[in-house]
């Protein structure tokens, strides 16, 4: 395995004590946590199985598989079951109250972890891990920079990829093939019941202002009814705004960008959309930085897009989004959430994509999405690229 | 949308009464079913909200998103806790016995269903819906053969892609291309907690028997840490085995098929371990008919095994899966599972992938899948298709 896809320990070390820190505050005396985006957070590694983690000390890696995991922290187990007696042989007390990731875990794990260890009470490890991933890391900061130097670069494939006649979905796949072979790791994270797409989304004329019932940004209709988000099997038509919405998984942390292409000239009103975007970009790169409230950067940006007059426009026109970014990481929808009704303030060491856009029925999606990284004096732009719309298909 | 994804009215009903008769039959007054996987197969379509099923009569759509859904069934809510006050408009009393899918949803809510209509008990419908959908309906099985046609055809584009030199990941991709070309929707859709993988697995020489946390039939060590499944950065050597087994997803129901190259001529033992699988399937095809225990396919296969020689490569080698076989559809692990702790009986209608495998340290994987429709009379094979191994390379 690539050794710059190996966390070092000191970088595991401190999203422990973080998780640790957080969990004493929320009156946690121990977690179980088993979902492997947490178990990769906490180890660098997935495993089947579950990490216990006391308030305080070492943890403990109960892995069933794979079989010849090695470490100071392994233990095999062969069951959920088995975990009272281990602790019990190292004279860990069972927990008061465990915390398990409730938003992620079926009902029945749950009971099935509640009846091993019968606490007291027990607490949501999801809402704690999120909170402590929304901070990341000097080495996951790093990954990111990995990511989205590559992520930045594809976009301009586009012209090169773009036939007239072409539908959406050939499109999508074209740059899917340039994705992995650049060394995409395929498999796009988000968080979530019912929040499936395929890698990527593009969106041009009528297809970007499909509703969708997933709840990102924006919809499209996709391929298929069990899947319905995304690039359509309609032809890209000429005049119509092509909007490529790829998430950047060049390591485990996906960076997120939006670019737009048109297809010949567009009418007037797009460029104008478009760059209410760009400012709205602008406007965030000067004034973001530690301590700004996340409802502050929402009711700016809707402040700006209703002087510039497409409010009915904004994150979508027969159904709407109402956020204009959100955090990124392991996966595509962390925290903080950039809406009017978030508590969460910027801290240095977030990672945030901002996504002003704008559906213009029959033209299609424009505005652009970058993502950021949050300082002490401002922000950083990891994904640095042409905003401007790029004209394609009318050599 | 393609008119051939759309199911007809008379084939939905099929699976509303089924699954309020194996509802009637486990105690069930009605179930809030909200996993998008489940609300495609009642409803031919996907919305974020949930279907109330009534033990008898008609069920509501209760659907948040996306805007515009029309018919009878829809009605419009903002959350779960609308869902009591609209039943009693239309004087239906709230369940007594309420069944959630259990297995599928978060604990959290699991709690927010319960909190919303409080029942006297609840139940899993996560169960009752996947021993519902074990056994297809007509147009399901129209959708197989629809997708194993294409799927059948994949295999043939191997020898145009293999080069001297390449990695496993590379043609990996390039077979992802492919497919996507042909229509694969491309989410792979599976059964369970962390158990993601990307569209597919290719496995040669060493990575065959590289233990993964991910419960498929095989391993493999993937690309990135937090994927640890499938094709690998390695080489493809010259002498090993290629595995390749991808999902055919050119419908919403997936069938699942393996076939086996080879980088120049293989040891003899490969050829061997080879031919026990083909001789298992064919086997199968002789004997499997409806009524045929599961549990019996499985240890007559594994009576071959252990015949030929093969037990310790069986379904792996450092890490061996204890099934030979599973139900295919709308997620790729369905029921039945062909094991020896299985208590199902093989039914008219049911759709199983066979795939007995042999992991052959340092040579790859060989043996195939294929996907086979049970009838009342016996086994029609969905996946038609060269099954010896097949010489790659040497031009």
């Amino acid at each position: 395995m690539n050794p710059k896809f190996i966390p070092p320990q000191d970088d595991l070390k401190i999203r422990l004590m973080r998780v640790q820190q957080i969990m004493k505050e929320a009156g946690g005396d121990a977690a179980l946590v088993s979902t492997d985006v947490n178990i990769y957070y906490l180890t660098g590694i997935v495993f089947s199985g579950c990490i216990f983690i006391p308030a305080e000390g070492e943890p403990l890696w109960f892995v069933q598989r794979p079989s010849g995991l090695m470490g100071e922290h392994v233990i095999y187990i062969r069951k959920p079951e088995d975990i009272p007696a281990i602790l019990k042989e190292r004279n860990i007390s069972l927990p008061e109250t465990l915390f398990l990731e409730t938003d992620q875990i079926t009902h029945n794990e749950f009971l099935r972890f509640e009846a091993a260890l019968h606490p007291a009470g027990t607490g949501n490890m999801t809402t704690l891990l999120r909170k402590a991933r929304m901070v990341k890391t000097p080495w996951e900061i790093e990954q990111f920079r990995i990511s989205s130097k590559i992520h930045a670069e594809i976009f301009n494939a586009i012209p090169f990829l773009f036939r007239r006649g072409m539908t959406e979905i050939e499109l999508q796949v074209d740059m899917e093939y340039v994705m992995r072979k650049l060394g995409s790791i395929g498999y796009f994270r988000t968080f979530g019941a019912n929040m499936k797409v395929f890698m990527a989304s593009i969106l041009s004329g009528k297809n970007a202002d499909a509703p969708s019932p997933i709840d990102f940004a924006l919809g499209g209709k996709g391929i298929h009814p069990i899947l319905p988000i995304g690039a359509s099997e309609d032809v890209i038509a000429e005049g119509s705004a092509i909007m490529i919405d790829f998430a950047g998984n060049f390591t485990a942390y996906q960076s997120d960008m939006t670019r737009v292409f048109s297809f010949g000239k567009l009418p007037e009103i797009a460029y104008r959309a478009h760059q209410v975007s760009i400012d709205i970009h602008n406007r965030f790169m000067e004034e973001a930085k530690s301590g700004m409230a996340c409802s502050d950067i929402y009711n700016r940006a809707f402040d700006a897009v209703e002087q510039s007059g497409f409010a009915a426009n904004f994150m979508g026109f027969s159904q709407q989004a109402k956020f204009v970014g959100h955090g990124v990481g392991l996966e595509i929808n962390e925290l903080p959430v950039l809406m009017s009704r978030s508590n969460d303030l910027l801290q240095t060491g977030m990672v945030i994509a901002l996504e002003p856009k704008f559906v213009l029925p029959d033209i299609g999606a424009v505005g652009i999405e970058n993502t950021y990284l949050i300082t002490d004096s401002g922000v950083e732009k990891l994904t640095v690229g042409e905003e401007e719309i790029v004209e394609v298909g009318m050599k």
